[in-house]
């Protein structure tokens, strides 16, 4: 039995509790035996309140610490931990390894999805990137990653770096467009449901199609005149900016290959 | 019994004459009479040769004769029609009612998706933006649509070209950004594999929440460390105009709220 503290209550630490505890009811062999956090009552409706502690001297013995808080509080509550030589992993797609301290054995479990609290998760189907600085932490963390996902794999922190940033490309400035989308709608009283289906089909297309063989469109046909109608068409200089940058990448993509 | 002319073998000629001839089967009131091409062949898998003609001279009579051919090639096959008025619509996104010329009743026909060959596509949830010159005309399109899609709309010109201006940004766009975070996969042996979830769930969220409530991310948070942390990764320059330009604009948008 792997004993599991998870560290934090924001969505990350949200959802691996949510998860752990389905697993362990499913009968793998985990424990999720506290959780810590400085808003005990914002977790009680998903453990326990005696499972939850925000005392740092109050932490129980486990097999592997799961911390799970924003980017900027990581390294203070490394600093924090009252105990050395334990598995202390962080869930940051862009905190380097090293940069904790090393008074504990430390590690990576990287979850690479975006979470929302209002949003429930299939976590079997959710990559989790590991990485530990030995082997046998490596297989407790795989232990732990697959008793909630059917997708783990082992990732170095520069290829995690990579992922992170290719994640923001692909999700972040993805919604961003998205929201381009729905503004544009909004502009011309027409309902930004009309475009729901295409925005599914796109990301359809991806899992069975590479990028180049799925892109269509005026850009990628060199379409000038429906470009230029296009841009005219367009009321915010900011639209009209990233329209221009986007149709410039994906034309000058058509001449490198 | 509405007769439907398809004329046309791209993308959207092929989807059309699948779609129209699985809803003959189930009993709607459509047939689909007759099919033009130049390449009768290319769709000899789809219907009977003797229903396909390459001969302006020998379309038969119909209700309806749906133009499905890239936007500059519209006029010129309008421009060959040898008969007057009947209903003649066009399926193009960005292609104004009124720019037809007025032998025959004017209309459009516009399945609002991204089409490839070798991808089926569920009709049914395929939204088709109508517009005609008179109410009797709609009526047609509106049967015709109505027998293949369970998604109909009244749009006039100018709302249909606000759509396929946003349809560029939600389609032709965020795939130019899969195919970045493709890219910066690949300079880094990782697998794109990794990605796919998260670009699945990116479009799901957009189903239930607006893409300001969807917006995670350190643009969103405003992490300077963090985003200056990735432009220095970014190794190729087009990819790092692209991170700058979104980053900003996500920024300001936080500041618009």
């Amino acid at each position: 039995m792997i004993k599991i503290v998870i560290i934090g209550s924001g969505n990350v630490a949200h959802h691996l509790i949510v998860a752990f505890e389905n697993a362990q009811k499913k009968g793998n062999s985990i424990e999720l035996v506290q959780i810590f956090s400085r808003k005990r009552e914002k977790l009680s409706r998903l453990v326990d309140l005696d499972r939850i502690t925000d005392d740092y001297e109050k932490l129980v013995e486990a097999d592997i610490y799961i911390i799970a808080v924003s980017d900027d509080a990581i390294a203070k509550v490394v600093d924090n931990l009252p105990f050395k030589n334990r598995l202390v992993v962080h869930t940051s797609g862009s905190f380097p390894l090293d940069a904790l301290n090393d008074n504990n054995r430390r590690g990576v479990f990287y979850p690479l999805q975006t979470f929302s609290k209002n949003k429930a998760v299939d976590f079997t189907t959710i990559p989790i990137c590991l990485e530990s600085e030995n082997p046998f932490d490596y297989q407790i963390l795989n232990t732990v990653a697959k008793s909630i996902s059917d997708s783990v794999f082992a990732i170095n922190s520069e290829q995690r770096k990579a992922l992170h940033v290719a994640a923001v490309f692909v999700n972040n400035f993805t919604n961003h467009l998205y929201q381009i989308g729905n503004e544009i709608c909004e502009q011309h009283q027409v309902s930004f449901e009309i475009l729901k289906p295409l925005i599914i089909e796109t990301a359809n297309k991806i899992m069975v199609l590479s990028p180049q063989e799925a892109q269509t469109g005026p850009a990628k046909r060199n379409d000038t005149e429906t470009t230029l109608t296009h841009e005219a068409f367009l009321l915010d200089e900011n639209h009209l900016m990233i329209y221009k940058l986007l149709t410039q990448a994906i034309h000058n993509n058509g001449k490198k290959l």
